[in-house]
């Protein structure tokens, strides 16, 4: 039986991109990671090494910089016009995929003041997104990582079954922690206003997390992906995964004393994973 | 437009489970690192919070440590035997997923012997394995990482195209450095000498790598994969992640110094990342 | 020549204590990463493995968490009373550090209020304290780290010495950013307001960094260390260590442009270090 | 009470230099992070920015990869040539401090046999030195780094004080586990074999790790110092900072099942830390 390439890609990763905006005084900072991932016609360079339809990773980097010299703008749109780029200019190119990490800054105060070219990296969570496009679709997927949060209460976990390896008690009360990792799925890629929707979705997911009565974290995260729908139209689709940050109660009993929800031990490994999607029903 | 749930899955990640086995004085080391996860009929939890179909995540844990006490044996029989008792033990689970990780260990010299039952942590890569099962079948796939791997010739990279963003100057020999990420699929989760395989594939893709004089990154995968199924016939498809580490000579000759490829800077970010399938044609 | 113990201690290392006070339905997290450190007279168990005086590592975890109980408050009236505890109650140990990280957490927003009980991790700097008691003395270190910061303009460096392995141009206008990781000594345990002296050292150092029109980082270093002391007179040291976290103007000419500032690499490594000590002159 | 600067030193950090030996068709790989520290008459800098003695980090980082291009030999020489450099070459730095890991490679078999510029990382551990000169005196201490051992029983813990915080249950079996971090001073700069010193040193611990039937980790930590003491002569003083990386033996008693020693739980955090010093007496 023959040996054949199947799917590939190739690309330039984890481009370091800041920019600096200065409106006079006032400077705005862009802080990115950028990746490009391309494929196409690259049946040569596999099997002979001959690379004529190869565009350089180390072009794709230059590229990635120079786009940044007219502006980055919303990072969803820089995105496309990359993605575009490399797709027109090559014919070889019948796929592109960027990805794109925002870090976020704060503006720091000096002197009492907001400062005009001084920032903190602050703890909003990272804004991301990936775009494709094949020479005639664009797909915009916005996201947020780097997001942990924590309700100290009302969560509850009871009424799981009971087989012969099961020995956790049921809770009326325990701490709900995760680090949200979100992605979402724009339905169209013209017409967006992503800073809003951006916003929009962050907001929500953090409302929702907050304003949930939790019984279980798969309950929060369609909640959370729910309110994203609800709140953002152009949004079709949710992802989300949910690592279950485990907070145990700790047991001072052997020590005379009680714990009534005040002493927890932050647990590393192993932790609970729940994923999933949360989408508009286009039945 | 309703909203509904799409896919989802939930579980218990990174189980850091060791098993000693001891053959009279003489030990063996198992050090796995298992992730379970699990969908099924999941819709009361994430709508209502009703848990009753709900297989605790901490419940998944006991399990992945009481079925270590039997004995693990290859990982992918261990990994077979836990999805099967998920999805066969809860009629709510119709799939499972079974990660794991295996941490390779020497046995250390004492006394100018090989020890009884001392060990070091060695680089030989961590083996993977992903089992799924869904009630009827089981889908096996192994995998290799955390191997860094380095050809210091032998190594070209010319004939790309030149756009307006390309600057890059064409190079008879460089350093071609990877950190291996490769899975395979196996056509059958039944009949495998999974042992065998994982050393056959191992050595394989070693020996493709180092003994690839290559064109591109690209070339070199393909000829790792290849080897791969040439070499273990029950493997139906081999997709590898391979960053591409660059060393760039550095210039020294600022300093009245040439450097013919002898010293080179490391990189860290950006980085070329090449990514591809290479599988048996079964057209 | 006889072989003997030198210097030597011990400890349970990152107990990840969190704690939620309850006041009615507002809550208040504490997040801690507390690591103990003991030493005296040790010289049985390195010597004959006796271990009748060494308090078990997994007993000062436990006196970690049980003193939680009772309430944490700054996290430096924590680790006295932590240090004081193991000294005095453990006639062989003659010397307790206890180093903790708190890490931040902000209050969230949910349906337009600050929430009563949900919070998310947030990015102003872990706060630290080391704590050490001898039986007589003790002696408090307050610090800070895990703070980013980044002036994009007022920061120049030029007039450095040129020899034959120097290439770097001078420049009058550069990015300046690093990541804060500074300790402070206060001159007496007693009689501080531990909160108010981090929140304004921590105030300072950023007002220092924001407002420095820099020449060198080791300028803005001196200028960061000064403020502390100046704003707080219980203070007598700062130690700063200051990664220089590169971000390079992208020669963009070979496209045709130019880039007046605008567009930078951020590099990872090499970077520069800067480290130093400001002190309050005894002499 | 005046202001003043205390102790301090900058420096690059983090150079990561590769060099390839080629003695024919045959190379040599040295994989490097080397990092420099400068001190000496810095008051300008800090409390001016004037920058006449401040050697630019920059310059550093060339000399570093410069260096290289003569060769680099045993990572303490070169640290030596790179110390001396910078004090010698600069009135104003009075103190040079040179810190070197050295990661390892072993050849990769190709075709059979042992290829001739192929390698991949290998698990030894990282070799380190660190370099101190100024002007008059040369020290230099060796290392081991990222290693990681086990020993799957002759271990035991009891006997240890039990005050009302303690639960641990005293054994006398356990895995013993832990990641060597060790450096040794050399007595003198002068005539000394470092790869020999390294390799007889690193052989040392293992072989003492794993010939000491241990009542604690401090005796394990004890005879592994003592062993390199007494091994290698130059040594005049050895510390190990060993982390206790628990292995906690599973309950699986709910379940019925036995454990006898076979299947552990390998803990994140908490961890027991015991660090300490060997040396030989100069009294």
């Amino acid at each position: 039986m023959a040996i054949v390439l199947g799917e590939n890609q190739y690309g330039k990763a984890e481009n370091r991109v800041v920019r600096i905006d200065r409106d006079g005084e006032r400077h705005r900072i862009t802080d990115l990671n950028v990746s490009v991932s391309l494929s196409g016609d690259m049946i040569d360079t596999h099997l002979t090494g001959a690379n004529d339809k190869v565009l350089a990773t180390d072009t794709q980097k230059n590229t990635v910089f120079a786009f940044a010299r007219e502006g980055i703008g919303e990072i969803e749109d820089y995105g496309l016009r990359l993605a575009r780029r490399f797709v027109d200019s090559q014919p070889s190119i019948h796929r592109a995929r960027v990805r794109i990490e925002s870090f976020p800054w704060a503006r720091l105060e000096v002197g009492g003041k907001p400062a005009h070219h001084s920032f903190a990296r602050s703890g909003e969570g990272t804004r991301t997104a990936l775009i494709t496009y094949d020479g005639e679709r664009a797909e915009v997927t916005g996201g947020l990582t780097d997001l942990t949060v924590l309700n100290s209460t009302d969560s509850e976990f009871w009424g799981f079954p009971r087989d012969e390896y099961t020995t956790l008690p049921e809770t009326r009360d325990r701490i709900l922690a995760t680090a949200v990792s979100a992605t979402w799925r724009f339905a169209s890629a013209d017409g967006v206003d992503w800073g809003k929707a951006f916003d929009t979705a962050r907001a929500s997911l953090l409302d929702a997390f907050g304003g949930t009565y939790s019984y279980s974290l798969q309950q929060t995260l369609y909640a959370m992906g729910s309110r994203v729908l609800e709140n953002v139209p152009e949004i079709a689709e949710v992802s989300l995964s949910l690592p279950n940050k485990h907070h145990f109660l700790t047991d001072l009993s052997a020590f005379g004393l009680d714990n009534p929800g005040e002493v927890f031990h932050a647990a590393d490994r192993p932790y609970g994973l729940i994923e999933g999607t949360v989408r508009r029903d286009d039945s």
